[in-house]
């Protein structure tokens, strides 16, 4: 079965194996060890000399992890949205009782950061700013660096939710001067859904201990003392896929971040060839198209739930369809972490036999 | 390795195997296949009609949960508590605004539905009653039967950590008018950490639709919506814990309730014998100890701290040490789940063999 949705990602052989290894006690030495390893491990790939924190719970735990950490109620945010998970980012915050302006930009299009400079400018009381870095529901990656670059003009804090980029796609951190960055296990980093990871900057630090937002099971300086004193996570953490996490921070260390981000660059462009090669378009154009995911236009005649199931039960091939209002409209390929060319290859031979059946034939 | 702490506890190689799986979609038909009957299998196991939801986090979020979907800032809580966990669940209600009144009793004994009665009858403005079912920290067992029989007389809801006891001490959920109950994966339940499975009750329901505590990672109505529409998780679930569940609920199914209760009376039992036969005494006494977990007093001249040392390195058995004010005071031997005697017989020869080694020799 070729699994090509933008998380759950395939896992590698070595790391389903791992596993199945019998439960240690994560208050004892041998989870110490694995938590120190691991977290030095990330911050090489988050490229930060901040703290990097590994929280028991999926991507979305991270996101409120982010919020209520920094934040207090009443606060104002600007939250750059431009898909279903730059809105889940706000939908949070507002939930937590923080102000929300919504700058929104075209669902399919990148954010723009002269924009984002407009609405810091006109609101001199907001206290930090909302990115997705890589909008999983559109494909589309947008300019982190100008974003990030215009938000440290303004001096603002920058939460970055990089869940599906991470790993994957370049973000520089510290370079880029982002306070909060979250991801997830599932996604760029080849291993089972369960953990998020998140970096923490002195600034948000600084923020953390003034935020007011009540917090217990998300709390980073909880996590970060108890990291720090034992090498233990405050509550029982998620045993297994700390293993395959761990697993999976080695294979990155052989490959080497260079090569995996050069690599999913391949491949993204190979799977935007293979795309347009079968007569189909893109959602978002090139410049700002996704390397870990391709969102495809559904053309006239495609009905997209039929496509999905050809795929799945004829071609052993399982790919997404449109969230929210893109749905029935769009159609996703998955490709971050466990992927290589080849993945890309097989994708296009099955939809070259499913798209005829599920009603487009190319035109010629 | 005899891994005997109170969780996470050893897995069944059959179950350790299901974790090596392929990840699949969890959006996807096979997902919603497992999650429905999972939590059909989860409804016995607790012995409720009510409903049952399935969240990616360790047990306190589990307990965080229950807080956070019940109740508003300022309402009035009463918090029994015997021990460190029951301290932990007083915590969360304090942090996220409750005004929390802690009904304490002394370590190591259990707490007492008079009490409960009389603090109830004296502050006719508490919403709800917090209890501990299995007190983890002291091996003591609360009599849940009477303590909800005086909640329910008061007509309070009834929010229960049930985290080490569901599964393996028997909690009838409905017929004690339990509101919600929370237990995790790691415990009684032979799986991995990673999961915290809680019942909620009508009345919870109704006290859920009033809540103003701000939510979005734990909310149950959310959670509700999205399995039975779809049989989905609203936020993505840790799929191979999953697995591991699922493999663990059908051997349930095989063993049947009844008998996995008794199975734990049987090891719980043995496991004080064993101990008073070694000279040692146990903190909580006989009528209230727990089937789970047996804690230990230290006796004069044994360094806890060394024993179990020397039980890692030398006898490859791992057991728990005190928590917070009973640090260095006892140890503690896990045997909830995967156990059965002759896993207790390998403890007691274990602790023969190190007792005289960390400087208790029992009189002759």
């Amino acid at each position: 079965m070729q699994l090509r949705v933008p998380g759950p990602t395939p896992i590698p052989p070595e790391i389903l194996q791992v596993m199945s290894r019998q439960m240690i006690n994560h208050r004892g030495p041998e989870f110490a060890e694995m938590i120190r390893s691991m977290t030095a491990a990330l911050k090489e790939m988050f490229q930060t000399r901040g703290d990097v924190l590994i929280l028991t719970g999926s991507g979305t735990g991270g996101m409120e992890a982010a919020i209520v950490n920094t934040l207090s109620p009443g606060d104002k945010v600007l939250a750059v949205s431009n898909g279903f998970f730059g809105e889940r980012f706000a939908d949070i915050a507002e939930q937590f009782g923080v102000q929300v302006e919504r700058l929104r930009f075209e669902w399919g299009y990148p954010a723009d950061p002269q924009a984002v400079r407009q609405a810091l400018s006109r609101d001199t009381g907001i206290k930090a700013v909302l990115v997705t870095h890589n909008e999983t529901s559109t494909g589309v990656t947008n300019d982190l660096a100008s974003i990030s670059a215009v938000v440290k003009e303004f001096d603002k804090l920058l939460l970055v939710d990089a869940i599906s980029s991470l790993g994957a796609i370049d973000l520089p951190t510290d370079e880029w001067g982002c306070d909060v960055v979250v991801t997830a296990s599932q996604k760029g980093w080849m291993a089972p859904p369960g953990l998020a990871m998140v970096s923490v900057s002195q600034r948000a630090w600084q923020a953390n201990a003034e935020a007011k937002m009540p917090r217990f099971y998300w709390d980073f300086a909880k996590a970060k003392r108890f990291l720090e004193e034992k090498g233990h996570t405050p509550w029982t953490p998620a045993v297994s896929v700390f293993y395959a996490l761990a697993a999976a921070l080695e294979m990155f260390k052989r490959e080497g971040l260079a090569n995996i981000v050069a690599r999913h660059i391949r491949v993204g462009s190979k799977a935007r060839e293979g795309v347009k090669s079968l007569g189909l378009s893109l959602l978002p154009e090139d410049s700002y198209a996704s390397n870990t995911v391709t969102a495809i236009k559904a053309p006239e005649g495609l009905e997209v739930k039929r496509l999905l199931g050809i795929l799945r039960e004829e071609q052993g091939t399982i790919l997404a369809g449109g969230q929210q209002r893109l749905e029935g409209k769009i159609f996703r390929i998955g490709h971050l972490g466990y992927v290589n060319e080849e993945d890309i290859d097989a994708v296009m031979e099955a939809l070259r036999v499913a798209l005829p059946q599920a009603g487009f034939a190319r035109a010629r």
